[in-house]
């Protein structure tokens, strides 16, 4: 199975998204058709030399940039090398899409050329968050601003699928994103949602709140699509600010900069464990097909990873999953044993 | 004039809380009546020593602890330290309240026993948050779940006055907390706020995103109490995961450990600067009187500091500010010199 790739999305495009695809390749053996300028791509595998056995390359004359309407800009840009590659796994020619460019014209290509899962109201872009004890993924990110109860529901169904047949965790806790711990707590949407989620086939842990996401006190983290977005960036926002603050406090003091020289291994080999890249990026999960959103800022190690998690999505029948979930109305736990 | 403290509310209630408003009085000879259970609050006393002049004890029986329904515990608790501090400042035998405990139940009391200001449909908790540039004003953080656009608007007025008023700030900014930076992007709530912000009487910075918050992009932002409350919580226990795991990976390393030993001091002014303890606890905006919440871990610097706020709220006039802005029907923005 092939993976098509938009190789022109992303702030480091086509040179880090060919790279990543590259890598996939060397390492696993992983087929990919790399979409966009052919000259381009095709002198950005030069560059990298060597064998390009499993690269292939589609060609595709236009690129929808970050800040177009993405619905707009996918009806128009037809031979755009994101809507290209959406339409290659349509048509069967790759499995799944991974995209690094706008994430919200990646949702709206993929719903115009594959629709949604039969059954799913709503899509929802998973962020998948690195915590304290592991990661915690957290949906809707971003495609839906407005829900309602129902919605919140397939969200904690979808995203515990995720968990458990993507990233292997055993009978994924859902916890739903609140303003308190206790049952009446919250919004309209959230004291409705409460009752429902008690009722739904997934391993509800309760509320939770917006201390735990980072922390890890659950596997599955639901909420409405503009909380989640709002959380995603000030997390990221955050982190970025206090890495800038520490590294300037060091700075001043000659001494703190000697100190810091020992620390740097230590802090590497954190860095790593709070890197996004290594995750993979962020699935989009409602709709009729696999597609793995990066973030603008990939490099390759992130492409290379989005690429073995779309794998993974095809291999182990994720929107399968999905979909038989949507009919399933017993109260077996997703991702859990029996009589869990 | 007097504040009064509610001395048996916070983690560290009532000790920090007696330190916190005997360092006030010995710095600055503010005067501060503490109002709990009279045998302790005079033993805490009796252990700092020294002269007690400007300290006053109201003895109160009962305390409203912070997993109590806010407005049942105000109603059925009359006796309670934090009612009887509200009371206080009703009968002008104080001119503001201070009170670590439960926001809701301090929210609650303020609104009982004084009101809001006419014409305020909602009142506000404000969270004052350390940014890299400074501090950022974030509204509402918890009292209002549900909001309408003329709730956001008030918000940005009121956060603005305080901003002004009390911070310091010439001019100051308000961001409206969004998912993205154009002015279509959004929820039902923040499309309806934008155009009504464009005619508001403040200085309207556009949308901004959760990673402008902790970088200081401007100086008040305003949002719903779900979401406010949800990014508070979010950054609190992000920063903690990120110190705790910081701390771990140096520990995993003897020459790590060394490194951070000579680290240690810019660390620890790095630390000063995010402590929120230094900007002196959340004013709750909109009610016919003076109020602080401080931190439930606040330790006698925090509660320090909510005095100094406190007093400066009442000398510097911004409950009558608040009242006059509602009358004021110019296009003069809150804190700007005019034609800006």
């Amino acid at each position: 199975m092939k993976i098509a790739i938009d190789a022109m999305g992303g702030d480091y495009a086509p040179k880090e998204i060919v790279r990543g695809a590259w890598e996939a390749c060397r390492e696993t053996g992983q087929q990919v058709i790399l979409v966009g300028n052919r000259n381009i791509l095709e002198n950005e595998l030069d560059q990298l030399g060597g064998n390009h056995a499993g690269l292939e390359i589609a060609h595709a004359e236009e690129v929808i940039a970050m800040d177009e309407a993405p619905a707009v800009a996918v009806r128009r840009k037809k031979n755009s090398s994101l809507v290209l590659a959406a339409e290659l796994v349509r048509d069967g020619h790759a499995g799944a899409l991974v995209a690094a460019g706008s994430t919200g014209a990646t949702m709206a290509a993929a719903l115009l050329r594959w629709g949604r899962i039969p059954g799913i109201a709503r899509p929802a872009v998973a962020g998948v968050l690195p915590t304290e004890r592991g990661v915690t993924i957290l949906l809707d990110v971003g495609a839906n601003v407005d829900c309602k109860p129902r919605h919140l529901v397939q969200f904690a169904i979808m995203g515990s699928l995720y968990a458990n047949k993507i990233l292997g965790i055993q009978c994924p806790r859902v916890g739903l994103l609140n303003v308190g711990e206790e049952s009446t707590k919250g919004n309209e949407l959230t004291q409705e949602t409460y009752p429902l989620l008690q009722k739904a086939p997934v391993h509800f842990y309760g509320n939770v709140e917006g201390r735990d996401i980072f922390k890890g006190t659950v596997d599955v983290v639901v909420c409405d699509g503009f909380t989640g977005n709002v959380v995603l960036k000030t997390g990221e926002g955050l982190a970025d600010v206090l890495m800038n603050m520490i590294g300037q406090a060091i700075q001043q003091s000659s001494l703190a900069k000697i100190g810091a020289t020992l620390t740097l291994p230590a802090l590497k080999k954190l860095g790593k464990k709070l890197n996004y890249s290594e995750y993979g990026g962020a699935p989009l999960l409602g709709i009729n097909g696999v597609a793995i959103v990066c973030h603008g800022s990939s490099k390759a190690l992130a492409i290379k990873n989005a690429v073995y998690r779309a794998r993974e999505s095809v291999e182990n029948g994720l929107i399968s999953a999905i979909s038989d979930s949507l009919k399933n109305t017993s109260l077996h736990k997703v991702g859990c044993a029996d009589g869990n």
